[in-house]
Protein backbone atom coordinates (compact mmCIF):
# COMPACT_ATOMS: atom_id res chain seq x y z
CA UNK A 1 0.00 0.00 0.00
CA UNK A 2 2.81 2.23 0.99
CA UNK A 3 3.34 3.05 -2.94
CA UNK A 4 -0.70 3.55 -3.40
CA UNK A 5 -1.26 6.19 -0.54
CA UNK A 6 -0.92 9.93 -1.74
CA UNK A 7 1.96 11.16 -0.78
CA UNK A 8 0.52 14.32 1.39
CA UNK A 9 -2.42 13.94 3.83
CA UNK A 10 -3.99 17.45 4.96
CA UNK A 11 -3.83 15.86 8.86
CA UNK A 12 -2.34 12.68 10.54
CA UNK A 13 -5.63 11.19 11.34
CA UNK A 14 -6.50 11.02 7.43
CA UNK A 15 -3.12 9.03 6.92
CA UNK A 16 -3.59 6.44 9.67
CA UNK A 17 -7.24 6.24 8.53
CA UNK A 18 -5.87 5.80 5.08
CA UNK A 19 -3.22 3.16 6.66
CA UNK A 20 -6.10 1.06 7.84
CA UNK A 21 -8.11 1.32 5.33
CA UNK A 22 -11.52 0.96 6.22
CA UNK A 23 -13.70 -1.06 8.52
CA UNK A 24 -13.09 -4.86 7.55
CA UNK A 25 -9.35 -4.49 7.34
CA UNK A 26 -9.15 -2.62 10.68
CA UNK A 27 -11.40 -5.96 12.32
CA UNK A 28 -8.77 -8.16 10.59
CA UNK A 29 -5.90 -6.86 12.14
CA UNK A 30 -7.40 -6.52 15.17
CA UNK A 31 -8.02 -10.18 15.46
CA UNK A 32 -4.30 -10.84 13.97
CA UNK A 33 -2.99 -8.88 16.62
CA UNK A 34 -4.81 -11.41 18.92
CA UNK A 35 -2.34 -14.28 17.52
CA UNK A 36 -1.26 -15.34 13.96
CA UNK A 37 -4.30 -17.11 12.26
CA UNK A 38 -5.50 -19.60 9.70
CA UNK A 39 -7.67 -18.22 7.10
CA UNK A 40 -10.55 -20.73 8.54
CA UNK A 41 -10.09 -18.99 12.07
CA UNK A 42 -10.48 -15.82 10.39
CA UNK A 43 -13.24 -17.12 8.37
CA UNK A 44 -15.06 -18.78 11.67
CA UNK A 45 -14.34 -15.11 13.17
CA UNK A 46 -16.17 -12.62 10.10
CA UNK A 47 -18.94 -14.73 9.39
CA UNK A 48 -20.57 -11.54 7.72
CA UNK A 49 -17.89 -11.64 5.43
CA UNK A 50 -18.14 -13.71 1.77
CA UNK A 51 -15.13 -15.63 0.74
CA UNK A 52 -14.14 -13.35 -1.84
CA UNK A 53 -14.30 -10.03 -0.17
CA UNK A 54 -11.94 -11.87 3.02
CA UNK A 55 -9.58 -13.13 0.70
CA UNK A 56 -9.35 -9.37 -1.23
CA UNK A 57 -9.01 -7.47 2.02
CA UNK A 58 -5.99 -9.98 3.40
CA UNK A 59 -4.69 -9.44 0.02
CA UNK A 60 -4.46 -6.21 0.28
CA UNK A 61 -3.49 -5.99 4.01
CA UNK A 62 -0.22 -8.23 2.37
CA UNK A 63 0.35 -5.84 -0.12
CA UNK A 64 0.90 -2.67 2.00
CA UNK A 65 2.93 -4.51 3.87
CA UNK A 66 0.59 -5.39 7.28
CA UNK A 67 0.09 -8.66 6.97
CA UNK A 68 2.32 -11.30 6.09
CA UNK A 69 1.53 -14.83 5.21
CA UNK A 70 3.77 -17.96 6.18
CA UNK A 71 2.66 -21.57 4.75
CA UNK A 72 3.14 -24.12 7.63
CA UNK A 73 6.27 -26.53 6.62
CA UNK A 74 4.58 -29.44 6.36
CA UNK A 75 2.13 -28.30 3.85
CA UNK A 76 -0.49 -30.19 5.26
CA UNK A 77 -2.38 -26.96 6.14
CA UNK A 78 -3.03 -23.54 4.37
CA UNK A 79 -0.20 -21.75 6.05
CA UNK A 80 -0.82 -18.73 8.89
CA UNK A 81 -1.50 -15.30 8.54
CA UNK A 82 0.44 -12.47 11.02
CA UNK A 83 1.00 -9.21 11.64
CA UNK A 84 3.99 -7.71 10.13
CA UNK A 85 6.35 -5.71 12.57
CA UNK A 86 4.91 -2.37 10.57
CA UNK A 87 1.11 -3.34 11.73
CA UNK A 88 2.53 -3.93 15.38
CA UNK A 89 2.98 -0.40 15.78
CA UNK A 90 -0.80 0.15 15.12
CA UNK A 91 -0.73 -1.82 18.33
CA UNK A 92 -1.91 1.36 20.48
CA UNK A 93 -4.32 2.26 18.14
CA UNK A 94 -5.95 -1.59 17.64
CA UNK A 95 -6.11 -1.39 21.00
CA UNK A 96 -8.59 1.69 22.41
CA UNK A 97 -10.89 0.86 19.28
CA UNK A 98 -11.20 -2.37 20.83
CA UNK A 99 -11.41 -1.16 24.27
CA UNK A 100 -13.54 1.79 23.95
CA UNK A 101 -16.28 -0.25 21.83
CA UNK A 102 -16.30 -2.99 24.62
CA UNK A 103 -16.71 -0.39 27.89
CA UNK A 104 -18.85 1.13 25.60
CA UNK A 105 -21.40 -1.30 24.49
CA UNK A 106 -23.88 -0.98 27.55
CA UNK A 107 -23.70 2.74 27.00
CA UNK A 108 -25.44 2.40 23.49
CA UNK A 109 -27.56 -0.70 24.59
CA UNK A 110 -25.69 -2.92 22.00
CA UNK A 111 -23.93 -6.39 22.26
CA UNK A 112 -20.62 -7.06 21.31
CA UNK A 113 -20.13 -10.85 20.86
CA UNK A 114 -16.97 -12.55 22.30
CA UNK A 115 -15.71 -14.51 18.91
CA UNK A 116 -12.34 -15.57 20.24
CA UNK A 117 -14.52 -17.44 22.98
CA UNK A 118 -16.75 -18.60 20.35
CA UNK A 119 -13.60 -19.90 18.78
CA UNK A 120 -11.82 -21.83 21.44
CA UNK A 121 -15.01 -23.20 21.98
CA UNK A 122 -15.18 -24.91 18.37
CA UNK A 123 -11.60 -26.02 18.51
CA UNK A 124 -11.51 -30.02 18.66
CA UNK B 1 -27.23 6.92 15.94
CA UNK B 2 -27.29 5.52 18.49
CA UNK B 3 -31.24 4.13 17.54
CA UNK B 4 -29.97 3.79 13.76
CA UNK B 5 -27.32 1.23 14.82
CA UNK B 6 -27.29 -2.30 14.78
CA UNK B 7 -28.34 -3.87 18.24
CA UNK B 8 -25.09 -6.41 18.14
CA UNK B 9 -21.50 -6.69 16.52
CA UNK B 10 -19.13 -9.35 16.26
CA UNK B 11 -16.87 -7.94 18.14
CA UNK B 12 -15.82 -4.81 20.25
CA UNK B 13 -13.95 -2.90 17.24
CA UNK B 14 -17.07 -3.56 14.66
CA UNK B 15 -18.90 -1.68 16.99
CA UNK B 16 -16.44 1.09 17.96
CA UNK B 17 -15.59 1.46 13.85
CA UNK B 18 -19.28 1.81 13.59
CA UNK B 19 -19.82 4.92 16.07
CA UNK B 20 -16.89 6.85 14.70
CA UNK B 21 -18.93 6.21 10.84
CA UNK B 22 -15.86 6.48 8.89
CA UNK B 23 -13.09 8.42 7.65
CA UNK B 24 -14.21 12.02 7.51
CA UNK B 25 -16.35 11.69 10.44
CA UNK B 26 -13.26 10.67 12.37
CA UNK B 27 -11.27 13.85 10.71
CA UNK B 28 -14.18 16.01 11.91
CA UNK B 29 -14.30 14.35 15.01
CA UNK B 30 -10.01 14.66 15.68
CA UNK B 31 -10.75 18.38 14.99
CA UNK B 32 -12.99 18.93 17.47
CA UNK B 33 -11.18 17.22 20.20
CA UNK B 34 -8.61 19.82 19.62
CA UNK B 35 -11.73 22.99 20.73
CA UNK B 36 -15.29 23.74 19.77
CA UNK B 37 -15.34 25.54 15.88
CA UNK B 38 -17.12 27.82 14.23
CA UNK B 39 -18.54 26.25 10.30
CA UNK B 40 -15.73 28.59 8.48
CA UNK B 41 -12.54 27.18 10.59
CA UNK B 42 -14.29 23.87 9.98
CA UNK B 43 -14.47 24.26 5.96
CA UNK B 44 -10.72 25.68 6.39
CA UNK B 45 -9.49 22.71 7.60
CA UNK B 46 -11.30 19.79 5.27
CA UNK B 47 -10.57 21.60 2.18
CA UNK B 48 -10.84 18.35 0.30
CA UNK B 49 -14.64 17.93 1.07
CA UNK B 50 -17.65 19.83 -0.66
CA UNK B 51 -19.70 22.34 1.41
CA UNK B 52 -22.31 19.53 0.71
CA UNK B 53 -20.76 16.79 2.17
CA UNK B 54 -19.19 18.49 5.11
CA UNK B 55 -22.93 19.77 6.45
CA UNK B 56 -24.11 16.08 5.28
CA UNK B 57 -21.01 14.78 7.90
CA UNK B 58 -22.09 17.52 10.50
CA UNK B 59 -25.71 16.96 10.60
CA UNK B 60 -24.66 12.98 10.98
CA UNK B 61 -22.27 13.63 13.91
CA UNK B 62 -25.00 15.70 15.49
CA UNK B 63 -28.07 13.48 14.91
CA UNK B 64 -25.97 10.68 16.40
CA UNK B 65 -24.75 12.32 19.88
CA UNK B 66 -21.54 12.97 19.37
CA UNK B 67 -21.39 16.88 18.22
CA UNK B 68 -23.55 19.39 19.62
CA UNK B 69 -24.29 23.05 17.78
CA UNK B 70 -24.58 25.90 19.90
CA UNK B 71 -25.52 29.39 17.85
CA UNK B 72 -24.08 32.59 19.25
CA UNK B 73 -25.58 34.67 22.12
CA UNK B 74 -25.36 37.70 19.86
CA UNK B 75 -26.32 36.25 17.24
CA UNK B 76 -23.78 37.50 14.98
CA UNK B 77 -21.92 34.38 13.58
CA UNK B 78 -23.45 30.82 12.94
CA UNK B 79 -22.30 29.70 16.18
CA UNK B 80 -19.55 26.66 16.97
CA UNK B 81 -19.82 23.22 17.17
CA UNK B 82 -18.43 21.33 19.94
CA UNK B 83 -17.60 17.54 21.14
CA UNK B 84 -20.68 16.36 22.97
CA UNK B 85 -20.00 14.60 26.74
CA UNK B 86 -20.54 10.83 24.57
CA UNK B 87 -18.03 11.97 22.13
CA UNK B 88 -15.24 13.04 24.51
CA UNK B 89 -15.11 9.43 25.95
CA UNK B 90 -13.80 8.65 22.29
CA UNK B 91 -10.65 10.74 23.09
CA UNK B 92 -8.26 8.24 23.45
CA UNK B 93 -9.20 6.75 20.40
CA UNK B 94 -8.73 9.69 18.74
CA UNK B 95 -5.67 11.01 19.98
CA UNK B 96 -3.83 7.59 19.67
CA UNK B 97 -5.12 7.41 15.92
CA UNK B 98 -3.70 10.96 15.27
CA UNK B 99 -0.58 10.01 17.32
CA UNK B 100 0.48 7.02 15.14
CA UNK B 101 -0.22 9.38 11.93
CA UNK B 102 1.76 12.03 13.47
CA UNK B 103 4.46 9.55 14.25
CA UNK B 104 4.72 6.97 11.23
CA UNK B 105 4.41 9.54 8.34
CA UNK B 106 8.15 9.67 7.69
CA UNK B 107 8.37 5.59 7.71
CA UNK B 108 5.78 5.56 5.09
CA UNK B 109 7.30 8.55 3.04
CA UNK B 110 4.22 10.63 3.49
CA UNK B 111 3.73 13.89 4.51
CA UNK B 112 0.90 15.17 6.73
CA UNK B 113 -0.05 19.00 7.60
CA UNK B 114 -0.29 20.77 10.52
CA UNK B 115 -4.10 22.04 9.66
CA UNK B 116 -4.49 23.93 12.68
CA UNK B 117 -1.21 26.04 12.18
CA UNK B 118 -2.56 27.27 8.85
CA UNK B 119 -5.60 27.81 10.53
CA UNK B 120 -3.82 29.87 13.16
CA UNK B 121 -1.97 32.09 10.96
CA UNK B 122 -5.18 33.22 9.02
CA UNK B 123 -6.59 34.59 11.46
CA UNK B 124 -7.33 38.09 11.64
Amino acid sequence: MANKLPKSFQCATEFTLAVLGGKWKTVILCYLKQRPMRYSELRKLLPNLSDKVLTERLRELMSSGLVAHRKSAEGTSSGTYSLTARARSLGDVLHHIYIWGHDNAAVYHVEVGEPFKQLDRDRP
